[in-house]
């Protein structure tokens, strides 16, 4: 009788601090049950990278974007405070002194609790993002299948 | 039998690309026939700017204000990579190549797709917006129009 | 028979004017018997902060975030046009000019309003805040109340 609680996030910012949140509360709403999808847009795309170089045929304005950005959950930046890289260095410190988890290791465990990463795919052409510089497993829609997971969503975050 | 679905956006923030999530969400669900506002408060009534010079009498503060926020959707700068300007120009230049619409282009289908663009009588007040400084055929509403709206929204986001 | 509406807003945002609109939302559903909760996380918290200087023991990167992050509601930046704190300068005279609500005041009317504010205390933990710095009748809690909230909730905000 009782249907699944829905939890759909976009994360559209590129910020460490709001992946974190967004992370947090998706494996949190995972943990309590609810299906949950975190629909990755513009920068918040930069989360799904991975580290280091991929091979890949990009144009050359694609190619700036690319090594523009942050490759990868691990090297984003702060929100607030970033001060040239010192702020995500001091968070990172206190992170680990109070063993909170970091963003990679909360994409992980949002993996094994079978979470719906997906890419946005519209802002991924726009980007220049290949599949193969996006994480395994992850899904690819566009702004209708986010639609049709929202609407009858209980926790719908734009973040 | 079945009622119409609602998804509500408050557009707080007057960056080109927030806007452009914000357009493209609001014209997909208006495709897929949801009821939808877009309640554009803050910085986010620059996007609903006429473009150039409109004739309206304001105190100092109101025009110093009104002088330094971009004169309409056109005129927004990036969230992120905004480099001076720089980043919008590549922004868009990679959306000509790929056919991607612009804000003002998704501006117009909103508008021929009848979504209720709303502008904040409150923060019209408070940054010194007029009437005729705003696009035509636009909606006049405060907080609780907007929460009227939102209370049965499938979709209620703030970006 | 009728249910009482919910409104759940997470500020995230250490910004003088996200931390107004979430206020006002907030005092605004209240009025219209909303049951309303604000979770304070991240740089969020800064809205709660006492005004002046509290007695707290603390770690040294603790001690450099409370230093370097603004000391309550009043002390917040603008995340436009700050103009290296001439913006809220500008904000606040025009707030004044039209008799608008500061935030210290909305936040003084939301806890008039019974509105539930609360405090992320994970967050807390992280960036080393101590209850002794925020500001009385305010709620502790963490991810698992906030989802109980917001699942039910009518209006869910992320700012």
């Amino acid at each position: 009788m009782s249907e699944t609680k829905k939890t759909n996030i976009i994360l559209f910012s590129g910020d460490y601090d709001k992946a974190m949140a967004a992370y947090i509360i998706a494996n949190g709403a995972a943990a309590y049950d609810h299906e949950v999808t975190i629909f990755h847009t513009f920068w918040g795309l930069n989360a799904l990278r991975k580290d280091g170089d991929v091979e890949a045929q990009k144009g050359f304005l694609e190619k700036m974007f690319g090594k523009m950005m942050p490759k990868g959950a691990d090297k984003l930046g702060l929100s607030k405070m970033n001060m040239a890289g010192m702020g995500p260095k001091m968070i990172k410190k206190v992170m680990k002194k109070h063993n909170a988890q970091t963003v990679p290791e909360l994409i992980e465990m949002a993996q094994m609790q079978d979470i719906n990463l997906v890419a946005c795919t519209m802002t991924m052409d726009l980007l220049g993002f290949q599949k193969q510089e996006l994480l395994d497993d992850i899904t690819y829609a566009g702004v209708a299948a986010y639609l049709a997971d929202a609407e009858d969503g209980n926790v719908n975050l734009f973040i």
